[in-house]
């Protein structure tokens, strides 16, 4: 028995509430047979097309009342989907749970998670969020706001956050002790709520994204897990990536992931972020392994039957 | 050395992101002037205007992409105001516990409530809710949707959703747990998510909205506190309120206050759902006893300089 932090993405959430519903049900059967496994779970997940869509809205909405005011911040954005989608998911883990007969209460947190200030990212925006505009639309929307944008993938021009990296998850300890009781946690939803520290001891929310991995990584080592789970679209991780000498790795050492990452296996923003972050869980305590392996495989990858493990 | 529950009103957070987070500063450091007394705090909130604003603001969205699917249903929109609120009270009361030297770690819990899916309010939908409309405008809403509309107090027509009782808050064991730790609590937002219960273990989230000093009330009896706490604009309720005769009282005992609610001393949708709240907890148990006051006086309440305490 093992406890283990999963990383849910929230692409794998779908576009629309009803869409959310139906996916959280799906998630909640694959999660559930870790728990029957007997496996301890804490269950952090993505959000970036759910806080997309509340940041958008609320500009919509915002300008449906011609009062800026009504714009909703990316920090309360991010709250805001903690609790939408941390409400899917222990919705649907609960009735899973139930319905195999295992006495576990589950409970979503809202998540901080702190940032260092001088962190370079916040020089160096590189996350995009929301809408796509034109060349031109995006030249004078940055000459308004000194917002930066940048040609996102060839479909048009996308303002960029800062991603900087995660330095401590606010609510650990108390996650920690819930595990400890027996229940399932969900927490650091979205990479958590970015804050800032100030010397009067206030967290400050940021205009920034944490990435999802490195977030759930931070939070594995501060629970002290045996394994971090990264979730992801395909079974294993592959060098060669959809050419005909694609080959997929059953396990991969800390050694040859950087030796693969450096060679450009593995496309930025999609499987590197996994692996660097697989990376650095696996070198912060010998023992420690992280597996990269999708939802419908979960169960066999926890085996060692398909995924990824990252051993040092 | 007392266990609390608090039931913050959700017009006392403002109409924005920036008023909610400086006023989610002046309620935490009410509230901490209790945890500083050496209580036990459990904070529940309203969220009537964001749950609202959360709602509207996905109609303007759908509307701007032409698609009634990006809509949020209600459960939904109040899953993401607990995020939201809960957020800024963590923050906030972080913030004013390490300041004052007191180390106690603070959380929001996403919390569904249960309601009875034969409850009479289903028949009879009560609750306000979202924009206003002419006569017309509602009639022609009524017809296409089946919606009920109502007139709301001169200024217009609105919908109305039911507001049915709460049966069980779902993850309240969680919550008794981390407040016998030693936390201070954020739970049961909004009145919780209202769901039912069907006979597959499913909690189905419903169009509804549990009146906040009822769930607050549910939530006060399961975990087993001394003192149920109401917070409202007012620092003690008053009988013949506005006229030259009012009268403010130190104390109600369970039947005043019911002959004062019978006489029509406690307006409908302000005072007299917090009366009920009040002799409902009252007579739960022997010696519990409730208290009406304002934020600004609650620490003075506590210890019966203030307020308005309900007894039997």
């Amino acid at each position: 028995m093992s406890k283990i932090l999963i990383a849910l993405g929230g692409n794998a959430l779908g576009e629309n509430a009803k869409e959310q519903r139906e996916l959280a049900v799906k998630a909640a059967s694959a999660i559930t047979d870790m728990v029957e496994q007997g496996h301890d779970i804490i269950l952090s997940h993505g959000n970036g097309p759910q806080v997309g869509a509340i940041n958008l809205a609320f500009q919509a909405y915002a300008k449906s009342k011609s009062d800026d005011s009504f714009e909703m911040p990316f920090p309360e954005s991010g709250a805001m989907s903690q609790g939408y989608i941390g409400y899917h998911l222990q919705n649907a883990l609960r009735t899973e749970l139930l319905n195999r007969g295992i006495t576990k209460s589950v409970v979503s947190l809202v998540t901080q998670v702190i940032v260092d200030k001088e962190d370079e990212a916040f020089k160096n925006p590189t996350k995009p969020i929301g809408p796509f505009y034109t060349k031109d639309e995006s030249e004078k929307l940055s000459s308004q706001t000194g917002e930066t944008y940048i040609e996102d993938s060839g479909r048009g021009y996308r303002k960029v956050i800062p991603s900087p990296s995660p330095v401590r998850v606010v609510e650990a300890d108390m996650m920690k002790e819930l595990i400890n009781n027996g229940h399932v946690v969900i927490g650091a939803g979205g990479g958590g709520i970015p804050v800032i520290e100030n010397d009067k001891n206030q967290l400050i929310g940021v205009e920034a994204v944490i990435d999802k991995d490195n977030a759930s990584e931070k939070l594995a080592e501060e629970l002290d897990v045996d394994f971090f789970f990264i979730l992801t679209a395909v079974d294993r991780v592959a060098v060669n990536f959809g050419k005909p000498n694609q080959k997929e790795l059953e396990s991969l050492s800390v050694e040859e992931a950087r030796r693969y990452s450096k060679e450009g296996h593995f496309p930025e923003g999609s499987m590197l972020p996994k692996v660097q972050a697989a990376i650095k869980f696996v070198e912060s305590k010998p023992g420690r392994k992280a597996i990269i392996s999708s939802l419908e495989k979960a169960k066999e990858a926890v085996l060692g039957k398909t995924g990824t493990v990252v051993y040092m």
